[in-house]
């Protein structure tokens, strides 16, 4: 039997268990609190595991991540037999979905401006444009991006997509390495992030960057605060490169009451909500995988650690 | 050869000219600046005929209508050989689709509380709920509200439907009549108004038909500011029947400066502008019913002047 031990707030490792005893009724489910022999665990659930897990569970052999990156876990200097899996199931791209639609709508239709304008008591209207004449690009053509780009195609808008590696969307221009990057923010008027945060990916929202994009872009970041250098953010807002920004991450998170992000007036601020795992959605290919790992095949949804996602 | 008088501003007269001779060489388009012989105009386009046009235009026969409401043009007490033709083009209900979209998801994933946090410089999560688990109904069923469910549906919201008379739409279940609109708002947690606005419509939103809904529901309104009697809109969110508003639409427009609903809270506001039809997208209908007028066939869309829509 396989043990496995779950963190995180007592009532979410409540929801996990119920869940994944739905699917496998005999895991042997531990918590920190009540690890009995620490020897027997070989798998762990959890966003971030404690300091010294290694030492701790001797045989280890998969963390199941909770969230779409896995970044965190990866940056934890793992022993080389431990495997990290990232969920991927449809409530977290659906919600990103929905996350990435609000945001893009939101942009399209100009609702910064009217809110503004609600402040100050002004009824002026903007002239609106179709959204096939819209052109967002979408950086990051995984499972997050493939469905948001899917999405925004049903409005009509017209959607590039750019990724490290050649990727084909139906609907989408797709674009990938350094040689096309700047070919890619030269058509993006809404540029969208949803990259995973590797060494090579962090910082990569910087004053070269947003200079390459069309004079008065605007800029959705649903992926990590680490991908944006934060300062080259706020000047290109302040001097009017960027026109809006919407930010669901940052850094650090939870964000200081005195960071300039909180006032400022071209950023609009969600508190890492675009998308979250549910135990109920993404137990059965945690279960699954469970299963392959008793079974010697071979694992599901397994981060590349060389690559760092 | 069909002479029709065009009202608007100049640029915009320009447009529609531009795109009506695209579809009608030969048609004849006049302006009130320039109308020739009055006796032979037979068509009007524009969203507010001028005062005492029946008597200017002695042979008018039809008006074309700007706008998706021809409430203020049916309210003009037409002569009885005039016809009044709605606009249904495909424009309008995209930009209409957008707009629910983006005020539905708004609600779904609470930005007015995240707004507010933002201003108070608070990270704050609230708990997310599946959009399955969210119930948006739609009073009106017609082409708009028709394809604002469809659109929701592919977000899996559960969606209902209100309209005076039985409709049929896939995926969403569909109430009507006065009988069933109780129960349709008893299982509503997020109210679309997109009705026509009738004698029998106006006002429908009411301390009375708020107080049917579940407590904490939320409400958009892109349908006409008539609908709504707004002080008991603003009492229903005062005391938190009503967690939130979303308002195209408001009476009078534009809305005067000291109005209460600017600096609401509870009210989002933005000055009409939720969908509008472009001449580039509205021609080719409008072109094809001048054609079935000098053919003597019936015309499309024509508003049924006994029902108000």
């Amino acid at each position: 039997v396989t043990a496995l031990i779950v963190y995180g707030r007592p009532e979410w490792r409540a929801r996990w268990s119920a869940c994944l005893h739905a699917h496998l009724p005999d895991l042997d489910i531990r918590t920190p609190e009540n690890p009995g022999n620490p020897a027997d665990i070989t798998c762990l659930l959890g966003s971030i595991p404690p300091e010294g897990f290694a030492a701790l569970y001797p045989n280890l052999r998969v963390i199941f991540s909770e969230g779409a990156g896995v970044d965190i876990i990866l940056g934890l200097r793992l022993p080389p037999q431990v495997m990290v899996v990232r969920i991927v199931d449809d409530t977290l791209s659906a919600m990103m979905t929905e996350y990435i639609v609000w945001s893009v709508l939101t942009l399209h239709r100009n609702i910064p401006a009217y809110r503004a304008s609600q402040t100050a008591h002004q009824w002026q209207r903007i002239p609106a444009t179709l959204a096939a004449n819209r052109r967002v690009g979408i950086l990051g053509l995984g499972a997050l991006g493939t469905d948001a780009a899917h999405a925004l195609r049903r409005f009509d808008f017209t959607v590039a997509g750019w990724s490290r590696s050649p990727r084909d969307v139906d609907g989408v221009a797709c674009y990938h390495g350094a040689d096309m990057l700047d070919s890619f923010l030269a058509r993006t008027d809404i540029l969208v992030c949803l990259l995973p945060l590797t060494p090579e990916t962090r910082g990569i929202i910087d004053a070269e960057l947003l200079a390459r994009l069309p004079r008065g872009a605007a800029f959705i970041n649903a992926a990590r605060g680490g991908h944006v250098v934060q300062e080259d953010l706020i000047a290109a807002l302040d001097e009017g490169q960027i026109a809006h920004a919407i930010l669901d991450v940052t850094t650090p998170e939870p964000l200081p009451p005195e960071n300039p992000i909180w006032a400022h007036p071209g950023i609009t601020l969600t508190p890492h909500v675009a998308s979250i795992a549910t135990p109920e959605s993404a137990s059965a290919s945690i279960a699954e995988n469970i299963r392959r790992l008793e079974a010697g095949s071979p694992l599901l949804h397994l981060a590349d650690r060389s690559r760092g996602y």
